[in-house]
Order: structure tokens, then sequence, then C-alpha cells
């Protein structure tokens, strides 16, 4: 089914990596072709996508209020992969794995943010419980700056099932959750074949799936509230397993 | 001159920390007394702050258009700190200056994430240029889920002014630059006396505050997008610096 996406970077970089069927590109009657609009037309015509003209309500209805910055793409579903792909580019790569998986969130934004970071970091692929949990809906797209367009991300109906198999190829599964009581972030030498296990907002892991993680890290606190939003804490330790790797990637980019 | 905060943990947080005069506390006419309002409405009780209900729209009005939870806050101005305030709290706990400097940050959900982990990490205060940035307005309490009620936040007139007079005292002024010519923000012991300079969404650090800075380290990337969101890349240092230092302060909090 299609879809628009909406927001400067969610359509470009959408453009850019080329993934999906890219149907038409629609543009605010009154916005100007200069700057990043004009070089989003420019990547609409590389790609021979067609261009219109539409008034803003039109866009305003798309993005259900949300600021599109006076574009929309038309675009085919998003294309999951699954975790055997997020496997092969790690091997293809001669890298250990690095795989983000995400429990039951429910927030476009967090996961926008953290699929953005996940990219920067360079890890292999994201896993996603499928039902009661956020999609790679056009919100989240536009939450990632359009980062997730790049990324492996596989969508699964049973999450626990997927970390058990993964551990029998030998990737740790490390949750990260809150507490005193669990060792921080950088007690453990995160330089390993890694899963790294983020729970709900609010609600943190299920406890199923805390209970197969191989060990659970925490970020410290010290200041007056109880916890993070998921998606900075998320993002810590996204940075934090890349940096326990040297920055692998990094210089040679 | 009164404002009226909104959301939840802004004014639990508020009434907790208990710097501001409280005035009235606002609820509107359909929300339950259960949960985290009922929680709220002992602590107003407890500070003996005045509770009425209104209806939602005014809530709507109040919050300008924002998810105010059904709760505002009617309180005094949000009260700042100074420089030295900054220093002798470092002084008071005896523990190298670890400060925050935000350089012209525009928008009030970044600088809400950012003082909501300046508070995580145990920043002494934050330093804030006074003109064409964003203040402590009530939405950037909302976004730092109310940790800036405990923070010190210090608004100048010449960043790069007191930036010179913290140099002095030797503390050192790190700013966060992306860049692939810049050294990764492990390359330097950040367990040291520290200023960290963040410059604004999109443009970085003016000239001055850049040139004014002892170095410039960067956080590493090797996904497609070009930079990441100044929050999220000013929380990861932050956590980096606080790294550095062995988690100071977290076990005896």
């Amino acid at each position: 089914m299609a879809e628009f996406l909406y927001g400067h970077w969610a359509v470009m970089e959408t453009l850019r990596a080329g993934r999906r069927v890219a149907e038409q590109l629609l543009l605010s009657e009154t916005v100007e072709e200069k700057g990043i609009v004009a070089d989003i037309m420019a990547e609409a015509q590389k790609r021979v996508v067609k261009i219109q003209r539409t008034p803003k309500r039109i866009l305003d209805d798309l993005a259900a209020g949300a600021n599109h910055q006076s574009v929309a793409l038309r675009v085919g579903p998003y294309p999951y992969a699954d975790v055997e792909d997020i496997l092969s580019l790690a091997q293809r790569k001669n890298e250990k794995p690095f795989i983000l998986l995400l429990d039951l969130l429910k927030d476009p934004q967090n996961v926008g943010v953290l699929l953005r970071v996940a990219d920067s970091v360079g890890v292999h692929g994201v896993v996603m419980q499928e039902r009661r949990s956020v999609s790679v809906t056009p919100s989240v797209v536009n939450a990632s700056s359009g980062a997730v367009e790049y990324l492996n991300v596989a969508q699964v109906t049973n999450l626990v099932n997927v970390m058990k198999d993964l551990k029998e190829q030998d990737v740790w599964m490390v949750g990260l959750e809150a507490g005193k009581d669990i060792p921080p972030l950088d007690k453990t030498d995160l330089n390993l074949s890694l899963g790294l296990v983020l729970g709900s907002e609010g609600e943190g892991m299920r406890r199923l799936v805390r209970e197969t993680c191989d060990l659970l890290l925490s970020l410290p606190m010290r200041g007056h509230l109880a916890s993070l939003n998921v998606a900075t804490a998320g993002s810590i330790a996204l940075y934090s397993a890349w940096q326990a790797r040297g920055w692998q990637g990094w210089q040679d980019k």
C-alpha cells in the first residue's frame, strides 16, 4: 500500500537511499525552489519521480498535522529485512554482529531518534516486535531524519524466540535497565557479538524478554529524576558499545 | 511575573524542588484524582498550594496547544543562578567543576533533553547566552521533565567572556563539533575541570565561541547522515565525561 512520507530529510534520504518505489513528489504551491527544496527536486528528477504542486492543506492532511515542511513523497511500503539479512551484513563486513532490539516501544519520536543513532554507529540491523509496538510509519521515518531508509529493520512476531535464536549463534543479549543493583554500562567490555535490548517507555522490558537476556547493564544516574527517556538512554548505550569497538568503520567510511 | 508550568513531571518536580513560589495548581474539570494526579495534589497540599478545577480549554490556552496532561501550576519566575553559584557548588562537593555551556540553542525540546541529562550526570550548572537563545520557559521545564528545577542555570550576556573567565580559573573549555579532522570524544581524558560547549542546531558554535575553546572533540559517525541532533550528541558527550570521572557520586546519592 502506498503511503506519504513528509519532511525535508525524510523525503531527501528516501530518494537517495532508493530502496522504495517513489511515485510522486508533492510540493506546497507556495514553497520556493531553493535550498534544500531545490536539492530534493533535483534528486527527484534524477530518479524520474513526477513532481506536483499542491495546496498546503492537502499536505497538512497527509501529514496528519505534523510539520511536513511543504514536501511529501508518495512511496511504496517500507522494505523490511529479516534477521538473516542482519547477520549476513555483519558477516559481509567481517564484523561482530551489532544489533538493536526494541521491545514494544510505542512512541514514534523515540523510535526515530534511536534509528538515527543506530545508523550513526553502524548497527547491522534493528529487530522490533511486530504487534503492540510502533512500526516504520511515516512519523518514524521523519523522526529518524530518513536514516531508517538505509537500515535493516526486521519485524518479528516473537522477540523472545529471536533472542534465543541469536544466542544460539553466539550473539550476547544485553538488556539496558535502570537500577542501582545493576552494574553500569562500562562494567562489561561490549566489544562482543552484541544484541542491545531496550524496553518500552515507562514499563521497561517485559519479564520474559528480561529473563532471556544474558546480562543486564544500567546507565548510572545521580540526579533527582528516576530515569531517562528511552531514546536518550538507548543512544548513550549504542555509542558506548561502538566506543568499545574502537569506533570500527569510522575513518574508512 | 507569574507563569504557568504544565505537564505531570514538570509540575510535580517544581513542587518537590520548592525553589519557586507556587501560587495555584490548576486541574482539568474531568481529570480523576488518582495515580500521578493524586500524587501531585498531595504534594501541592503539603506546600499549601491552592487547588482549582478549571475547564480543559483554559489549560489548552495556558499551554499554547502543548500536551499539558490536565495539570498546570501558576508559579513565580525561574530562579536563575550565576556562574559563581556553579563554581561554589563544585567546591562544596569537593569535585572538579563540570559545567555545560549552550551557545544560542533555539529549540525548547533540545534544551529540555539536555537539562534532564545534565541533572542525571550531576553537572554543577549550565550557562546559556541570554539573547537569541531559548531561556527556561515552561516548554523547556516540560521537556526536561522538571529536572531544570533542581539545576543551577546561569543566563549570561556574553558567553565568550564567561568562557575566558572560567579558563582563568583552570576550567577547560571543550567544544563538541562534527568533523572527521576532529579527534573523537574519548581521545582526551575528560576527568578534568570541564566546561562542555555545545553549538546551536544546524549552525554549531559561533566562530568566537569555537576559537575560545581549549580543544574540540567530535562524536564519530559512520552512517549515512552527516550529523546527529544536538540533544542526542550532547547527551552522549555528557555521559562520556561523567564516565571519565568514574561515575563520581553515583552510589552515594
